[in-house]
């Protein structure tokens, strides 16, 4: 079977998805996107990724007509559609096609992709024992990474940075040292016994799985601070990890090839990985 | 005659030239651009938007085997092909369509879309007569600017902001009080006979306009300094002016509605689109 892909309401085969060259996205990342874990073909905190949808089309004044009921609908048909039962669902809305000029056009339609590409969360398992090294960089990206557009690039580079330097994440991190996110992934240091992650602000991404893991260790008295911590807090903590859709909790063992805290997963992100692990079961009935 | 696209080596219909979706330009605004200036059919400083594309393939690793040679006669075959006289060629050059991941992807074919859209230089000669008017909002940008990328969500917020308050640009500044430049120009001021432009930098495009204007400038003994201004100069100054390839030269009359010298077009304003005029007729034959 071909995969399928969604393209302004209609479905067709992945390899003829295609867009006008003079979409916005494409000539000025004038565009959103959510990145939607498919676990035993259920989406996972599906109206967390709606709301932030919303939230960037309002920010952006993108007017989208389509209700919530029936995006939502659209998007599980594509997920059955492909038959795929652990996957991504990508989806892209941006403000559509027009003759090029950088102020909004008058009357385009938004324009809607979603794709479905299969993903093997359970690969995710030996990292989550042995845990993953993180590089930093220098965070460059613009005022406003609150808003999840596709405007990448700057993450992209960080990302193939640390790719090049057998790592799985860069940390970015501003002038003055704090460390503000990753490339795809929220950052998280865990000292005598607090979690503590960057607040929410202009310059990090509100993550979905990051909501999930505060509310999940609130829910276990677990203290959570939200505030911005320092490069040296981090390399001096007694463990760190990170978070995101394709990465539900990864132990941070090493930044910049020092070892955090023993250098080995801890039994904080033991005992949240489990708390993860069983809202995804709770929510979806996957378990890796 | 419809309007005629280049994608790929093919020359098509505008409304059938489309890109995959999942081409790193639309998901990940991993792709640049030129917009170049076609007059009397001719390009207007190709050596120099070629330069500064090539520049930005290196910065980002993008392997693009084309030569400067075919890439030339591929451009100018589609401005004959599309039969407009006065026109802006519109280039796109990404690292092409892949399985989406930020990390570069392996063997993905370089991707290159061309359009040619009609444009009246020739209106702008009223804006040139009676000055036009900025406002300010604040830089928001990435840290590397100088590379021309479609990430230009920014610059699309900042001059939409500028259409709604009635103004032709926004120029962008830093906390800090310094202005760059604008949303899609070069910002310039002119204090006691003595032109003034933010100097090279990650945080300015390295304009070809600007280029131009500074070598025609100098080449008619006129000073020309490359240095940060500050907003408050720029309200002190003499006359200020903004340049781009869709308009090479422009006084600025009020900044934020604050008028600039006398609140009208300026002498060396006058001056200098003389010198930008003349170049123009020598290269293209072309006079507004």
């Amino acid at each position: 079977m071909p995969q399928l892909a969604y393209v302004d309401g209609r479905i067709v085969p992945l390899r003829d998805a295609r867009v006008s060259v003079e979409d916005r996205g494409l000539q000025f990342a004038d565009s959103l996107y959510e990145v939607v874990a498919v676990l035993n073909g259920r989406l996972l905190d599906w109206d967390g990724h709606l709301a932030r949808l919303r939230r960037g089309l309002a920010e952006l004044a993108i007017d989208f007509p389509m209700t919530d009921a029936a995006l939502g609908i659209a998007a599980r048909h594509l997920v059955a559609a492909n038959g795929q039962r652990q996957a991504l669902l990508y989806l892209q809305l941006g403000r559509g096609a027009a003759k090029r000029d950088h102020v909004f056009p008058k009357a385009t339609r938004a324009s809607l992709v979603m794709t479905v590409r299969r993903f093997d969360f359970a690969a995710r398992a030996p990292q989550q024992r042995s845990g993953i090294k993180v590089i930093t960089q220098p965070d460059l990206r613009w005022g406003r990474v609150d808003i999840k557009t596709t405007g990448l690039l700057p993450n992209v580079l960080a990302k193939q940075a640390a790719r090049a330097a057998g790592a799985f994440e860069a940390w970015l991190v501003t002038d003055d040292g704090t460390v503000r996110e990753g490339g795809s992934t929220n950052a998280w240091i865990v000292k005598d016994g607090i979690v503590i992650t960057h607040p929410m602000s202009p310059h990090i991404l509100p993550g979905i799985a990051r909501a999930t893991l505060i509310r999940l260790a609130r829910d276990a008295q677990i203290r959570v601070e939200e505030r911005p911590f320092s490069l040296a807090e981090a390399l001096a903590a007694d463990e760190a990890l990170l978070t995101s859709t394709t990465a539900p909790l990864l132990p941070v063992v090493a930044i910049d090839g020092t070892p955090v805290g023993t250098g080995t997963p801890g039994p904080m992100a033991a005992r949240l990985a489990g708390l993860v692990a069983d809202e995804i079961a709770r929510q979806t009935g996957w378990r890796g």
